[in-house]
């Protein structure tokens, strides 16, 4: 979605210019693409090859594959740090919207986690080490270099806008970009082969084993002494697996940043950081609220963490336990996602009658946070059809039925509302900017900024001291000086809506990332589509579900701070 | 990609505006986005449970579906002439890059061959009319009143940009290409069962028959007198089934004409139509080539349809036969795949000596086609990918893997330069508009236009004379008068590598389109990942292939009118 309104406001005035424009932007922005598709392809059909039992493709390929680029990836990240520390010319603005630093933060977090991973893993696979190829020891230690490196990378350089060797660093870019969606493939692929695993031991019908068994294979290549056996090994074998969905969620956290830094290369803007702070004043943190949303909200929290551990421990036990497991799972994602869908729409209702100006700036963070909202939403979504299709056209008259079918229709509704919700939110001005009865600022705002820009370039056009301010300060005084005060209830109350649907959705994303699988304790869907055609539904359209509910949670941090 | 400079010279000033100008564009249009991906999804559900026969939906769920679709759509379409009719004054604007003529003549010549398939379609369901639900022989004729009313439809309106019940069109829309995107996925589905159906009966394998196939059922659920055995209903059923490629590409150039009047809705535009004409004049059609590039072209052309005929004769005879056909086949795309890389590369090199300024103005039509160009090439690229993969570790040392792999890497290596030198073509500015040694005019151009807006809505600024031309002609006047003459051999030579480039692309798509299948008799990659799987890459591949070379033509005929 690209805005039509004058882009302006943000363009530097061209003495400030590090060096001269772009011709063709979309150009060098093509040939990044470019390399990113083909690299990406070649490691998607390595990996989806590499799942299948029968396909003569090994995990060693992926996982050679992988390292070489996680190895590619970090030279040239190396290459950029030297570069930008030598000539701190090369960046003259920064992106004030970019990397806010929960975003940072929480990379730091899951970065931490991915790293106990890889040395899980390097542990388990160190068990059996003089029967493995010595490949599969390499690939952890090097992601966590990686990790180590990026995680680095990111935190000092998120925010910059580089102007030197504009069609390396795109192409740089875009390739650490790809080896992190490779790495989430891989983690997503594995991890839908373990649980495809664990689902046919529990069912122990082999006709189900569709999906080639990953471990089943390194079993019997393996083989003899060298099996899994001591308590140490599986341990570490249970906890990397356990530890997935977090380097799965920093995969993803980092693409977004590096895709909005590829965005910002080249990107000109005014030095000024024009634009809502994001850093929230630690001290007003929860006193603006009404304590109701936070409080309703980790209550749903900790009532689902126990319905998580009564579902798994119930749920892989005789049938009448694992149904009332099921029960149990449904009514109290039905009631949380009941409460989050009124809420979302009270949130709406409330912006109806807030008359705070939109806000209509260039911003790449906030285009990549909406089309990944709508986008990652489509996963849950297509889902829910597919359980809707089932549970009407199959026609099972029981309660299961009845509450899958509920439970379909809630997450539809409630991720619709809760997208139009915090889109709406990202998009409203800053706190205290209310319209004035006079026509909108902004053109006035980018008229200074665009006269600037093109009467500087133009000797066809001298410039209009009068328009053209030397302090871009100015016009913001003339904004600053009729802002009206807000009132206050709306403000509290869009920050508890906010504070209410964020513990919601940790807990909705620790259920599904640790493994609650009622897609396929519950038989409706399996029956209806046959265990093939639902896995392969299920597992390519979850992982999108799984990151819609991280991606939520980082956007309402942000509602939070900006209401 | 969103342009980031400024977008200010198509903005109309506000004098000539029809209505107030909208609050927040993306809330609108986020609404009708919102609706189109649920019924969407809703229809995907349907169509692919439809496809797969141990799952209970039938077919005549899904024409059902599609005929209570076409009927809304229709009925909206309805509504939209007739109150533009009433009411001329809600399209103020019209964009003149939208719906060119050879775009409109190409939906016309797709729909009438629809309406064709439809009269199959009919004929061949009323042969056994009493064993048949209504809904099979309701469906084709609505979908031909369908057909005539929406190209009627786009024939006139494809380039309004209209401005009233702004929410409500947009949903329209947004519903109408949700419409023909399932026709386009039902037909899809459709012709890779009747695919998969005649590849089992020419291996007469039951383990193939993974995909269920509808007309087995069909079959069935006849029975006994209703089969069609009589001369007519064949003739009817073989060509339906080779009048879907057209049914195909009717829904698609239909979609991408709905999407570009969808971005068009509530724009502004300046009433001079700036811009390139698209109407090229009928007397130099051909003058200004070295005519060795169309010559070239037909020739491949022509060899083309005769390898085409000699396969499709030979591939379903014995091995030996079937072999020849496919090393013919090879070798026939090998030479043309590796002429068009040669060509476009060559088209890009002259490019690089070419002086035009590049065109950066706002244009939706141009944005689409560059996504489109990018996004269906993926499909023949992961096709490719996964041949290369399956030739490379499968490692098969024979005549038709050489030649296999050679034929995946040229068509990754042909759609990559196509693909750059399409789109450098289209952002380049209209002809003989070189740039003058001073700064490009856009700022100066921009200025005007981002002032005369400004200044209207701003009491704070009040307008200066001098800056604010009251005929906009006046800085287009200023740029005519310092063009200089390019170079006429360049222009020739990029007429004729169009001109060379586009029998080159439609004979690849008639390939294709008509059943071609060298995937399937080329039994490579079916040993390497089995039938199931390699079946579903393929088919869910396939279709965005084919449809890049129809895509491609259409922006060919573009280049060559710009050039």
């Amino acid at each position: 979605m690209s805005d039509e309104l004058p882009t302006g406001p943000k363009e530097s005035p061209p003495a400030l210019r590090a060096g001269p424009r772009e011709v063709w932007k979309k150009g060098g922005r093509l040939l990044s693409v470019l390399l990113a598709v083909n690299v990406l392809l070649i490691a998607c059909t390595l990996i989806s090859g590499g799942a299948f039992n029968k396909v003569a493709v090994y995990d060693t390929d992926v996982f050679a594959l992988l390292t070489a680029m996680m190895l590619l990836a970090g030279l040239w990240i190396l290459f950029y740090l030297l570069r930008t520390v030598r000539s701190p010319d090369s960046v003259p603005y920064r992106d004030s919207h970019a990397g806010p630093i929960w975003l940072r933060g929480g990379l730091v977090l899951f970065g931490i986690c991915t790293l106990v991973m890889d040395v899980f893993k390097t542990g388990y696979y160190s068990s059996f080490f003089e029967c493995q190829s010595a490949i599969k020891i390499l690939h952890p230690l090097t992601q966590a270099v990686f990790v180590i490196v990026q995680t680095y990378f990111l935190w000092v350089s998120a925010k910059d806008c580089i102007h030197t060797h504009l069609d390396l660093t795109r192409c740089g870019l875009m390739f650490t970009i790809t080896t992190n969606l490779a790495i989430w493939m891989a983690a997503v692929v594995d991890e839908s082969v373990h649980q495809a695993h664990s689902y046919s031991d529990s069912n122990s019908s082999t006709s189900h084993t569709r999906l080639a068994l990953d471990l089943e294979r390194a079993g019997s290549t393996v083989g003899g002494d060298c099996s899994c056996n001591t308590a140490v090994c599986q341990i570490f074998q249970q906890g990397y697996f356990y530890l997935y969905p977090f380097n799965i969620e920093y995969s993803l956290f980092a693409s977004t940043m590096l895709y909005v830094m590829w965005k910002n290369v080249g990107r000109l803007l005014a030095s000024s950081t024009h634009g809502h702070s994001h850093t929230p004043s630690s001290v007003s943190l929860f006193r603006e609220t009404f304590f109701a949303g936070p409080v309703l909200g980790l209550m749903l929290f900790v009532v689902g963490l126990a319905v998580l551990i009564i579902y798994e421990v119930q749920v892989s036990e005789e049938r009448g336990r694992a149904q009332q497991a099921l029960v149990i799972y449904y009514s109290f994602t039905i009631v949380c996602l009941g409460l989050m869908t009124l809420v979302s729409l009270s949130g709406s209702v409330i912006y109806r009658f807030d008359r705070r100006a939109m806000d209509h700036h260039k911003n790449p963070t906030r285009t990549l946070d909406v089309a990944l909202l709508m986008g990652a939403a489509l996963g849950q979504y297509a889902i829910s059809y597919y359980s809707i299709v089932a549970v009407v056209v199959g026609t099972p008259r029981d309660l299961l039925a009845a509450l899958n079918l509920a439970h379909a229709l809630l997450m539809i509704a409630q991720q619709t509302f809760q997208n139009v919700f915090i889109i709406e939110s990202l998009h409203r001005g800053p706190p205290g900017a209310e319209p004035h009865p006079t026509p909108p600022k902004e053109p006035c705002h980018g008229l200074t900024f665009t006269n600037l820009d093109a009467l500087h370039t133009l000797p066809t056009c001298p410039p209009t001291p009068r328009l053209v301010g030397p302090n871009p300060a100015g016009p913001q005084e003339a904004v600053g000086s009729i802002v009206a005060p807000r009132s206050p209830w709306k403000r509290r109350c869009l920050k508890d809506i906010a504070l209410f649907l964020l513990p919601c959705n940790v807990i909705l994303w620790i259920m599904s990332a640790f493994g609650t699988r009622p897609h396929f304790s519950n038989t409706v869907e399996v029956d209806f589509y046959g265990y093939s055609l639902w896995a392969a539904i299920v597992n390519i359209c979850l992982p999108f579900g799984i990151f819609y509910r991280m991606h939520a949670v980082s956007s309402l941090v942000e509602v939070y701070v900006l209401s």
